[in-house]
């Protein structure tokens, strides 16, 4: 369970045929339990105090309950059997996730709570010796994402559905950080807020030719070319995601200055005044950046400006693997240091670096809070245990933001040798 | 002359002792020298070659020119001596810092227009094998710097004379990059501006206890105290620097709020709400900067801000090998890439980095400006070799902020798990 600092392990059901034949299911879960063991509550003891003492109570099929001492239990995670309990101790994050989703493992309690205070206590924790062990052992290096293989991730996840991401998304359907220059805007407005943001870095003008890696829905393509006139060709590898977009485009009268084409950013062509990729470094994998300083380099031209928006890290470490398995396959949040990859041996300068990590924690409170009052909706398109694997993602997400063990990166770049960038950053606030 | 992207070489004339052994003196610098041969001007061609052809003119003894073909000379570097160039085709950078510094090798026309054009070409050029191959072989790794060697190299430049830095710096003795808001301000203005951006960057208030590192005259210090009512502790391993900054300090009744010390950043003690840093990280070395995000760790109280302000690359990059050797012993410019071994293992956030390369280009040119208004001065001061050293530096330092071969970073940063950070970046620009 404490593979990294986040600590929710993930279970999307579409996914839960791969998952299922890690389990034993031939494993008594019907039968009377018996009495837990002494190692069995060693154990725990053991993985509480691993996780830094979080303010958190276990409780076992017969009762026993074994907590932190001296801080008072926000939540309680219960252990429906023996066999749930088993499955934690041996596959910890991956365990947790599939267990809480088929209902196994429950939470009673502030579920988000819980979870940032495990964040904050591995934050603490994270500097011992024992823990930096346990999380090289337990570390994999991430998945090389290849051409057809970054397909296959992103059908996994973002084609699972437009009509369930509707549900519980702004009415652009942008599932990347929202923005809010003020505190207390609906998440439809700093989602707006946001696209103004990334265009006022860029200086977008009328006339702008704009390319797009990872478009998702195609909001921001259509935004810039409604409110700032510019063209832009947007790549996406979703099949779902592209038809969606260029069916909006089509209704909004955009389709002369948006062109939304299924491709992969490797395969970008031509020459623009601006590049822009937000909310899809997470997918290319850190052995792909020099690749992607290429294109960027290849395709911005002299005087061009650029943006990339990410979620990120401030130490190097993987991704928690229950989302890296269950809903995002081949994600992997990069330190800075790693996105200097992109840039440094293509002599691209970065002009301007934002870290936007509260933003992305107020973002998903938004959409939690949506994914909770859909509930039913999400439960008759799927099932019981889609919605409990996906409050889990997002309540963890929260956590994560919030405690600090992930970040959203904006990195504003132009070419080493071009003079003509922003004077200052007036202009992103006037 | 090509070991990277900034040509001009530089000799300090209180190091040139250390210089003239690497020169044969016995050579015959005033017989009547002979006709120049062709392995000479082949030489030169190779030369202009290497650094992309660039818009000069080579001048020999004898009268005999080479010139990039297709463009327009904008200045002519005139040779006085077979001496001189062989020691330029040898050595390079620092030859050709010397001979200038010497007046044996005279650049007739626009200085800083010259070299600002050999940084564009060799910018371009930099892309091909050859000149990789070149930069490869003569690149050499950065000093280590040590307690006592920064000392060393500290006193070199720093200590050389506060009369002659009054000459031409601002009235606050500000050794570092100015911020211009409008493009029209004076450097005064500029300097003052630039203390309060990091003012408003670091949010300071009254009370705060601010630990500086690195602190030039001590104007930061006493800024940060008579503006925002701060309480400063302000270290710097110049004898010079402190003396003059304490009898300031105490000359504007800031005795009380302000302590400057004479020590080593690392041997900072104390718990502090603020940590500033303006130009020193160019002097740390890329070996001790783990070493100094341990010392930031330690110093930098929970919930408390930082900021490193230092001179930085887009591609990683020895310093010009006669800066490094005349004029900043132990200098360095780390790309942000390997800033981040500051900030990283410790688990600080960055939360902000903006680029300020065009504001230095701008400040180095006031420097410039007074420079040369200041020359019969310095002359009087030190004498014509001094003045030459100093001139084909700054102009130097112009040509690399213009071209793009140098950067000047501002790096904002908090502890990992802190979430009283700046919401918004808009308290720095209302």
């Amino acid at each position: 369970m404490t593979r990294n600092s986040e600590p929710m392990p993930l279970n999307s059901p579409e996914m839960s045929g791969q998952v299922m034949d890690t389990h034993d299911d031939a494993m008594p879960e019907r039968t009377a339990p018996s009495r837990s063991w002494s190692w069995e509550r060693a154990g725990l003891r053991r993985l509480l105090a691993i996780l830094g003492n979080p303010p958190i109570r276990f409780r076992l099929w017969d009762g026993h309950t074994e907590e932190s001492h001296g801080v008072v239990p926000i939540a309680t995670v219960e252990f429906t059997s023996r066999a749930s309990l088993l499955r934690l101790l041996l596959q910890q994050t991956i365990a947790f996730g599939d267990e809480y989703a088929r209902g196994r493992i429950r939470v009673d309690g502030d579920l988000v709570g819980a979870l940032t205070a495990i964040v904050a206590a591995t934050h603490i924790k994270a500097k011992s010796t024992g823990y930096k062990w346990l999380t090289t052992i337990v570390r994999r290096p991430p998945r090389f994402n290849s051409v057809p293989s970054s397909r296959r991730h992103i059908h996994h996840h973002y084609d699972i559905g437009n009509d369930f991401y509707r549900l519980w998304l702004d009415r652009e359907m942008q599932y990347t950080c929202a923005y809010f220059p003020k505190f207390d805007l609906s998440i439809e407005q700093a989602q707006q807020e946001k696209m103004h943001h990334v265009c006022r870095k860029l200086q977008l003008k009328p006339g702008d030719r704009v390319v797009e890696a990872g478009c998702g829905w195609g909001s921001l393509a259509r935004f810039m070319a409604s409110h700032y006139g510019a063209n832009v060709t947007a790549y996406n590898i979703s099949k779902e995601q592209i038809k969606f977009a260029t069916e909006c485009a089509a209704r909004e009268g955009l389709s002369d200055q948006v062109t939304y084409v299924e491709d992969d950013y490797r395969n970008i062509d031509g020459e623009f005044d601006v590049f822009v990729s937000v909310g899809m470094l997470e997918h290319v994998g850190v052995r792909n950046y020099q690749n992607l300083g290429e294109v960027i380099v290849k395709c911005l031209r002299p005087g061009g400006r650029g943006l990339i928006h990410a979620i990120g890290r401030n130490k190097r470490r993987t991704l928690n693997a229950w989302i890296e398995r269950r809903i995002f396959p081949g994600a992997y949040p990069p330190t800075l240091r790693q996105m200097m990859n992109i840039f440094e041996p293509v002599d691209l300068a970065v002009l301007d670096v934002e870290n936007l990590r509260m933003h992305y924690a107020k973002t998903t409170e938004y959409w939690l809070q949506r994914f909770d009052r859909a509930e039913s909706d999400v439960a008759e398109m799927f099932d019981e245990q889609f919605v409990r694997a996906w409050r889990l993602y997002l309540s963890g997400s929260i956590a994560a933001f919030r405690g600090g063990s992930l970040q959203l990166f904006q990195v504003v770049f132009a070419h080493g040798a071009d003079n003509n960038v922003p004077w200052t950053r007036q202009h992103i606030y006037s």
